[in-house]
């Protein structure tokens, strides 16, 4: 069964209805309060790249808001299986997947007992190619301004949409945040450097999200003998950088060659990134 | 008109409908980011407390997170003052309002050229008394882990929404915020201390949201003649004052005798308190 991409099938509450009809009431916490947990992850040819990940990381999330998990491990792959298959799932697509904490009689700060909201799309998405991406990417940096649980990744989204609109606007890559001195992540995107051949990125904790794909980076670095140090690192340490990387689960690692209008390295992408990159190419596809 | 108050009547893109009829698509930005400007205001037997200073915050937190205010001034006068009419207005009524930025075709952090979603609502509710004032309120301090521009009333609201659990579960009337040592404000209201008959609340920036009854509760302070310092206060400072109050437009001004189980002053509702009290029940209804 295929539908038009203009039509899509989402899921929504037990239901899988037409993206056009697809409504939640005004009192749904996600909608007046940010008050939900959200995922997205790639599917490549019907392959999930890391979804044990993602769902692992989603259980977290709720917990960490408590909000009751709705479904099983297998009640949400089935869901998110149906929904790909539903929506042209031959080719790459990228799944989003939300969960609030529902709908309550009137808004209040506070919550009673009530059940959450989820809702599960799926679209497709361009892989950039290898000769694009060889082109590099710019960056530029400002404020970290968002909360200190970074590593929840909540709806409450505000500053993160501000940047990546910024970065839209100057027709840039990313934007990098930088708290009290130190490079933290980006956006919507986790960032390494490299430098003197070992590969450094921030330390998990309460200032970034523990990406998925930030993980599977080390995890090809390893494979390729490259050492990874998880540590923090200044923006000066950035800009001295021999590489610089973003990687987030749709845009996979792209290539920084740019930051703040500085060249990184000799201005060309390094030569560490492209055996992450053939690496990753290959597990993507298996794992 | 009048409608039974389990049927109430909200405002929704240029509508009146049943608030059980309410509905936004899922792709609304609200619903995905968090990504809108809110307002709470009171309306006392249909005259609204401030309403021209709570339009005036709204439409500078529109423009501090770029989207374009959809009315002008007179026209939402005249969709408040209809919701209100439609909803029992006779009654002390909350009026809630939310712009968010509207709906994407799909969702992405960055926006195109879209319309904001406009819901206005008016609920009963229910002000305390004096003598329930007087017997006191509790508070708890915690860390502001929110993000650092608090100033913007933004539907992000993932950890005031935590704190405002947090006082529920604890049954207690509020979480006081303290960030680097300085006590900020609550999880939905300001605060101020007395200390020494002059009054201190935390200065206007980043770090607060400036409450419109914080404005009036300064104003209520000058017409009794009571010093009034904009001043960081410590949470030592706190624990220390002689008197304590959080003030929001819905609570008005709650006098607090308890921090983290440590009576403030007496332990008792103050001799300030009272002066300030009368003044605002007799301006709530004039200005």
């Amino acid at each position: 069964m295929t539908h038009m991409l203009d039509q899509p099938i989402v899921y929504l509450n037990g239901s899988f209805v037409d993206k056009n009809k697809a409504f939640v009431s005004v009192m749904d916490r996600g909608f007046l309060f940010g008050d939900g947990i959200y995922e997205v992850f790639p599917s490549y040819s019907k392959h999930i790249f890391g979804l044990d990940l993602h769902l692992s990381r989603l259980q977290k999330g709720l917990k960490s808001i408590q909000i009751q998990n709705p479904y099983s491990l297998n009640e949400w792959k089935s869901i998110i299986h149906k929904v790909i298959e539903l929506n042209l799932g031959d080719n790459n697509q990228a799944v989003y997947l939300q969960i609030t904490r529902g709908c309550d009689r009137d808004r209040k700060h506070t919550y009673g007992d009530i059940s959450p909201t989820v809702y599960v799309q799926s679209t497709g998405f361009d892989v950039r190619s290898k000769q694009e991406l060889l082109k590099g990417a710019e960056v530029i940096i400002q404020d970290d301004i968002r909360w200190s649980q970074c590593n929840t990744k909540v709806t409450s989204l505000l500053p993160n949409i501000m940047y990546a609109q910024m970065a839209k606007n100057l027709e840039i890559e990313e934007v990098v945040l930088c708290r009290d001195g130190i490079v933290t992540e980006c956006s919507s995107s986790n960032i390494f450097i490299v430098k003197n051949e070992c590969l450094y990125t921030h330390p998990k904790g309460s200032y970034i999200l523990p990406g998925i794909t930030r993980e599977v980076v080390m995890d090809c670095a390893n494979a390729c003998d490259i050492p990874v140090v998880e540590k923090e690192f200044s923006k000066n340490d950035l800009l001295e950088a021999d590489e610089a990387w973003v990687t987030s689960s749709t845009r996979e690692v792209v290539p920084i060659t740019s930051v703040d209008g500085i060249k990184i390295g000799a201005g060309i992408v390094g030569e560490i990134w492209p055996l992450i990159y053939e690496r990753y190419q290959e597990i993507k596809v298996k794992q």
